[in-house]
């Protein structure tokens, strides 16, 4: 790690961040009073179109782009060095709702103790204006940008991202670079500063059976007639077994272990099994799970099968005597290298087919590979050594986490290291009501930010 | 049978119930106008003190007794022979949503091409009326009532009787009688007077889960915490295997197979297969069975249990990352003699335990015993005969229905035959909207329980 020692030209941006403050929050304000919903597709062009504009006010060649779904901004900017860096972000955020639990205005930034209040404020637009207020800074001090910059700002990352790695692949000379940040970033629970270097693929699946074209009375066919609620329940017992092994012939072929220094990193990463069991109130892990390692890696490591919805007949108060004509489970894969969505939809479907679940169809609402960055990249190490100048911490770094997101063609078909620094911090409640970031944070966010470009144009 | 000759009693009372039934159809919109909503609790008192009124102004000592749940109507009133004949009735509805697939209010009796629609017109408030006027008409033909007649109208029915056996059992001396005739009763598809001699009873339970406080995001929790929707699923593929068989054991322990008799009964009944098939769009009863005679009994002899309803997690559009901290299903269990709703959920319970699904809890939504009413009783034969008479056609009889209702009581408690008589119809739409009841089998209806009334008087 490199030391802390004082830099003029580090001093020099920081004072700037701080100085701009205003401006960006003033920005930001104006990025988050468009209610960009991915999910009812609300005011997404509208909201394509002020970033573009936004970029353009910082010198940025902008341009709205096409894709097989939402339009996506693309910018760039030329600099003194040969490098390019390219920043991966979106302007969508999560719907609003539920309304009422909001204390103030979900589309309206408003300010209490140091915390600014809006939906999208962190996830993602807290991030937009991140990397403009940096790369303002880093420019201004420097009197140019010190590498070529690129931008890739799309519109549905929080429905799937579905689009991105086709857009990724017809662009790829456009988007061509040297290393990307990622969307997002931050602290952890102790304010360290968090890395994240790899994702979780996915796919989500709903399989559904209707038997007959109207429910019954159950009185009248409870023996005689198939009842969707049953075969859909059979199907999904088939899938996984109590011991949480998923039984899907195939399933596991291609599950590529964690290597020793991913295990090294999770090792080194603080433990949060406290804090999860109180969160949720559990009484304790699935299969009884105690050891620190043991858990943390099998929260990131090992692929899922997760029921997420049961639907079927009568689930109101009490009872009604009704025999379904139709049932459905919406089923997330998680998934880890090297396993493809592609694959699990036709081990899925075969496997369906062979245990005589012909009538059990199957929807994709959505897929996305797993990718993970080699933890000893310079572009990783040089991201880390940044984060312990500006946080004062060591940096927690994660080989891998659970969720999921669009890297895998950003690392793979553009070959890109990719790193996260940013403003997020656990409090911030993204997705959910009272989404909020922290000032403090915003800065220290942004300072990293600047410094990465800093040192990333000089490397 | 009885030859179907001439009868100057018979003549009269028929015309007399021709002559009445502008004043009966008033009476039957003055019931229908009460929304009397046993799942809402609406109206419950009020139609309890109407019905009591009307009985009241039939010349009947009526009181509404108070139950462990609604109130109860009582009736009474002395005849010129020793015999008791109880009627057993409701005055609770199903409730009338979906109120805009309606063509009238639900509760503003309105006729339309021979039709009268209202909810409960059919279901059990023309039965009421049918009662009413068929004892006018003996009582005004033949100068008194022939014999003593009791009444017990519940307003539980609907939601499943529950407080019935109880009842029954507390009233056992004041409800004392020698033949009961049931709620229900009309003609099958192609007009013949339908009996149905047996119900199955019920077991209702709803299983839930709850693994943790909140629901968690799937990609955090997915291979770490437990998964409430999971449990359900494997908790439920323990009770039933793919061949219909159910697993928990000892339940078909105290299965009463059907009797040479039944099986002759339902032999001679006329096959709905084809119907069935044609309603539901169905490729085929379960397990493949075609026999007529092995689908009839099945569809009424076997014991069931039916997943009436699924719930856990996300069920709208698309798809939401989300791990349920709750799952619940709904299950009915259809019992045949001699099971009990007791033996049910201890055998239940103990399966669920033994399987390691402590954590999977029950609740009973509703229970009522199997019963059946012997072919052969006079009562039975007295009713299938006087139908002839009235509608020209032999009688379908049904040793059995694959429905639920408080028979148990009545037959075992009481130690009655039990028979239906009525004005019911397959398309009389009862539970759905457009509920309806055709005049012509109204007067049918009515008159084939007036010569019960009367030939049971004098037997």
């Amino acid at each position: 790690m490199t030391s802390q020692h004082a830099n003029p030209i580090w001093d020099k941006i920081d004072a700037h961040i701080d100085e701009n403050v205003d401006y960006w929050i003033e920005q930001l304000a104006r990025l988050c009073a468009v209610p960009s919903v991915s999910a009812t597709n609300e005011s997404i062009e509208e909201c394509a179109d002020l970033v573009a504009t936004m970029l353009r006010e910082q010198g940025f060649d902008a341009e709205v782009l096409p894709s097989d779904g939402y339009p996506v901004v693309y910018a760039e900017g030329g600099g003194r060095s040969d490098k390019t860096l390219l920043f991966y972000l979106h302007y969508d955020v999560q719907p609003a709702d539920s309304l009422e639990l909001w204390d103030s205005p979900p589309f309206e930034l408003t300010e209490r103790d140091g915390k600014y209040y809006a939906r999208g404020v962190s996830d993602d637009k807290g991030h937009i204006i991140c990397r403009l207020a940096a790369l303002a800074a880093v420019k201004d001090v420097l009197g140019t940008l010190p590498c070529n910059i690129k931008f890739i700002i799309e519109g549905e990352e929080e429905i799937g991202s579905s689009n991105m790695p086709a857009f990724v692949e017809k662009h790829k000379e456009k988007l061509a670079a040297d290393a990307c940040i990622w969307e997002f970033g931050g602290v952890d629970y102790e304010g360290r500063p968090s890395q994240a270097l790899g994702m979780r693929g996915i796919c989500f699946v709903e399989l559904s059976v209707q038997t007959a074209s109207i429910d019954a009375h159950s009185g009248l066919g409870g023996s005689i007639f198939p009842n969707a609620a049953w075969r859909l329940t059979w199907a999904l017992s088939t899938l996984k077994d109590q011991n949480e092994r998923i039984l899907i012939p195939g399933f596991y072929d291609n599950v590529q272990p964690p290597s020793e220094r991913d295990l090294e990193l999770l090792a080194a990463m603080p433990s949060e099994a406290a804090k999860l069991m109180e969160t949720f109130n559990l009484d304790g892990f699935l299969l009884g799970i105690t050891d620190d390692l043991e858990w943390k890696k099998a929260a990131v490591f090992e692929p899922t099968c997760t029921i997420c919805g049961l639907t079927s007949g009568y689930q109101g108060l009490g009872s009604k005597t009704v025999l379904p004509a139709k049932a459905s489970a919406k089923i997330d894969f998680r998934l880890v290298p090297n396993q493809t969505p592609e694959e699990v939809v036709s081990k899925l479907r075969a496997h369906l087919d062979a245990n005589g679940f012909t009538d059990v169809e199957m929807t994709l609402h959505g897929g996305g590979r797993p990718a993970k960055v080699d933890p000893d990249d310079p572009f990783v190490q040089l991201t880390n050594e940044t984060a312990v100048a500006v946080y004062g911490k060591e940096p927690s770094v994660a080989p891998m986490i659970g969720g999921s997101g669009p890297n895998y063609p950003f690392i793979h078909t553009l070959g890109l290291p990719l790193v996260a620094a940013g403003v997020g911090y656990p409090g911030s409640q993204a997705h959910a009501p009272n989404e909020n970031m922290r000032l403090d944070y915003f800065l220290l966010g942004t300072k990293h930010t600047a410094r990465v470009i800093e040192q990333f144009a000089k490397g």
